[in-house]
């Protein structure tokens, strides 16, 4: 047996509570950031909230963050995370992504996914963003980043599929070298530019 | 002979010049920006402005930005770069670090160093810092990195350092797969919390 | 642009053609190698000779490699990159495996796939193999390796698929770190355990 | 906490008792046996059996291994362990190989060298060795790896140092990606040919 890694959250990230759905890192909050280069004047829609964790990292950077989330329990576990984080710049929205959305106006920055189904949500992104704008998913498994990847190349200007790892070192004064064990894999992000 | 690997630079950096030093890429900024969680309320303190290129993406996110840079004409490139971006919460210093600096009044969120001697800032940085503020450092060498994370486990509450691997994928109907050649390495990032 | 970078073929290769298919480095044969533990008193059978790197990279270690290739052109390669080894015990057959073997017999050790259908192969080389032997298979694509996984589930005790990562450090009296530039990736790697 | 990772040993290792030192794993020894390119014909020298895995992975290829052991109790182990694989190619020397072997004839195809002052054996090892033949050696940490490396500069025709990293994948119908937790790091491997 061994320990789990630590996944250093920053400062910002450790008030929140977890034991909802699994949490996006900030080696992948961090890369999406980095690569749409959303900044304090930026607009971002969230579609899946989860327990909120995403929706925090993104809020405390962006202007303005409109979130949906289907499901009672997670919603409120977003909730509750963005009010201990201090954020009062989220609207949260209770409802199916899948079933439609009301941001279709071509104003947003940054559209992040965070659903099973991404795939299914290209289309939507692709309307709700500006010229210049970002789809950015979060995907674990290889077959929902190849099938959202393939859909956007009919729909955005620049399509890229990336993976992040992540390797942490032990450092003493003869001793510098990656950790023995550690998390190898988190997810795939697809990213595409409107 | 193959083709360099795109580094899919965001909309915000496409209108900068290059030609200068190297880099922070977005993959490095981004992790930096995940790991210590800054925002648009962060006051960030930059060492080694280079070629802007991570001036602009840090104040793109932080309130304010102050930045030092020694030589003459990274200094320019860095400011021409920052004026391209259409930002104006940079405070440019022309000024070795290495003689000192008049931040170490603990309000900074994060100082950012990114000189050849990052270890000879650690104490400064640990000055400049708020409680709870980060130390991030990008080292293109494994020494320098075991330089500053050793001298920082005497300063910082919290000391790791990690690298950042991206992989590329070629996607097709049949056919996902990390692209073959690409970007292996581009720096050792160590983050300190105080 | 960039350099390719240096396979690093080891003497034994040095003196073979290339200029025919893709070739099994030695990144990707000796991991197959080392997992399957094959020796000097194994029998070997591959399936696809391709431009018989890894024929020759087998049958230096083998007692016997029996090796299947369809085309004409790859069978002309193969055999005379095995001429240029030295080595004298490889059988060729000029056959499309997909037609059937003759070697169904339950006396090999590892039985290697190299066809892009390596899928169709699972049974035929579960049949030729000796228990505790292995089949391995070297897939360019994630969806011949899942493939070829789930197929081997039903026939083997033991599946794997794995990926081997290698990267080449620069090393200088102060600067040690991985080559900013390099391959990536070369294949994926099901092994399965009779 | 989280179950360790399956080393995936070969059935050739099934056999092997473990609790001594650490051991030379499939993915390393394979890397190794694919580099230097040894064969059924090749001679091997070792200089640290531990506990004899790496002897067992070479001797069940190579015609010949010599390998130098200090310390008694990894001695019995390595002795042991040979025997179980059922191997009588193997020479044991009960000797601290700093003090000087006595193969510096020029003869051998693979000198592995698992010691932590790998450096202090590079010329002895280009001594023991053929013209073509290598020197490969498997160092824990980057400082161990920087030192032989430049040392054999000095002594061999080409140098480099690699690192392998294995991820070993999840397959399911709908799911193929890398597990989320594993083996991140291993060992340097520098590698010298005469």
């Amino acid at each position: 047996m061994m320990k789990k890694p630590d996944f250093h959250f920053p400062t910002l990230l450790r008030k929140l509570g977890r034991g909802g759905p699994a949490v996006t890192l900030p080696k992948d909050a961090g890369l999406i950031i980095g690569y749409t280069g959303i900044g304090k004047e930026s607009r971002v829609l969230e579609l899946g909230s989860g327990s909120g964790f995403m929706t925090v990292q993104l809020a405390n950077i962006a202007k303005e963050v409109v979130t949906y989330e289907k499901r009672d329990e997670f919603l409120k576990i977003a909730q509750e995370n963005v009010k201990k984080a201090g954020l009062e710049n989220v609207v949260f929205k209770h409802q199916d992504v899948l079933r439609g959305i009301n941001e279709e106006d071509g104003t947003y920055d940054l559209v992040f996914v965070d659903i099973a189904e991404a795939d299914a949500m290209a289309e939507t992104a692709s309307k709700a963003l500006k010229k210049g704008g970002y789809l950015a998913a979060h995907c674990l498994h290889s077959e929902q980043a190849k099938l959202l990847h393939l859909v956007s190349l009919k729909l955005f200007s620049e399509v890229f599929t990336i993976e992040g790892m992540v390797r942490e070192y032990e450092v003493r004064d003869f001793g510098f070298r990656p950790a023995h064990f550690g998390l190898m894999h988190t997810a795939y992000l697809v990213i595409a530019r409107k």
